[in-house]
């Protein structure tokens, strides 16, 4: 059996500079580590990440709002369309071993609640958000490795 | 065309002695205005909430997170068992034109947030969580008359 | 315990001259029979039924594929938009105790299989698809009758 | 950019001899083709296929509709635990390119239905359902081709 980590990378659709810095170095550290990526496919954070991961080589899931693939980032190598709107947050959520929460605004409060509410380790780097049970870390680095050791440690 | 105003209460499935107090003059508010309260279905502040509805004579909505209708409170009077389970609380902040929340947990917040993120009014009574765009009151009252006011506002 | 019945109305979005006659023949029926008539919210048969049944003082839930309330035709008196997109036809099926097909195209086939794979009652007027397990009828009296009667005998 | 052309894969979760060994044949082509599949991620038709890719080197999305990754069969790579229940099968219509169902019940029926509603090319071998649309083939390396080339046309 072959079954791939999946960890959900999740932020806000435009980043600031240093929030896609941050969200890079994330999907390359994903990716050096084996895990795919998912996100939701689409700019800001989630491209960022996707580049990041794409560049070490590894998968990115874009679980899309929409129903067109082609409004995917560059960088998502399986692009979801799923056509579920916003329910498509709870899918984030829901198929990811972990989150990353990088800055992030409302939509990103939602899978942060939902991912924490199913019982996911849910770690954040620059959030603004302030729930308790979120890890919060300063680094890239430390961002993945605290979510592949909790991902690892789930049922 | 006679198209009903819908209103969500979202809280937790289990309801504080006090919450559960205000969920049912929440529902009993909306009800007597001659709104629809959407909900999750369940216990706690759901059922208070469509206690409060029926008992002024009003319709309630339950967006039932599994496939069986059974599992509605004994208050809902329009068991809809959606099956998509988390899922469903998207579509309750989808539905409806504004929402009120009593307490609540991660759930709770996760609906809170997408309700946001859509340009949903939320209303929150004694929630613990602190969201920038929510609307904080005291009462059950100042809820349903805020929630209203803003709904009938939307576009 | 006030729980209404829901049984669902499907068929195409654009009905011939007879299929809208059926569908308000079934949507009073059903309002006359007290139970909610539950559809995809749009034109043609879900508009046709969703007019019999409020001609008949009865309520329609609209189960929209988009996120605006405003799509529903002027009958539907809860206009639920899910922003689902066509996962709103798994829902129609999820939600309704006995499904009524009237015409129908690709979108109403899928009503009807999911109907069918969830055990509930598929009553058919008018259909072109022959899917074993539909329960073939000639008028709206005998589609709404049947129904109901095996609604009911439902756990 | 790098983006996977996905291929859905539908066929009951018990699959007859022959309909494995066509699967487990449609599998390992699509992997050779350097396409990812796209399947329930359960048994029978979904197993046997997944089988066939991952023998053949190629990634495998099982879309399940319970919220369990455990509950894919052993040769998902990629195992989405969706939670959406039913509303899983018109994930699947989605976000693939093109269709090809092997044998099918009820549940593929709706994927098929789906699929057509959506435009895609929906490619059949050994179908019981004759549906208007369907593209019905012999062999599991005509299925394949066919479902390939008219995915490619797409706009």
């Amino acid at each position: 059996m072959a079954r791939r980590l999946l960890i959900g990378v999740v932020g806000a659709g435009q980043a600031s500079e240093k929030g896609a810095r941050l969200a890079e170095k994330v999907g390359r550290r994903l990716a050096e580590a084996g895990a795919v990526l998912v996100c939701g496919g689409l700019g800001g954070v989630m491209e960022a990440a996707c580049r990041g991961a794409v560049r070490a080589g590894g998968e990115t899931i874009g679980l899309l709002p929409g129903p067109d693939p082609a409004a995917a980032n560059d960088h998502v190598t399986l692009a979801l369309p799923t056509g579920l709107g916003h329910a498509r947050n709870v899918l984030i959520a829901q198929v990811s071993a972990a989150l990353i929460a990088v800055d992030g605004e409302y939509g990103t409060l939602s899978e942060i609640a939902i991912g924490l509410k199913l019982g996911r380790p849910v770690v954040a780097i620059g959030s603004r958000w302030q729930v308790p049970g979120i890890r919060p870390v300063e680094t890239a680095e430390e961002a993945v490795e605290l979510a592949l050791r909790l991902a690892e440690k789930r049922p």
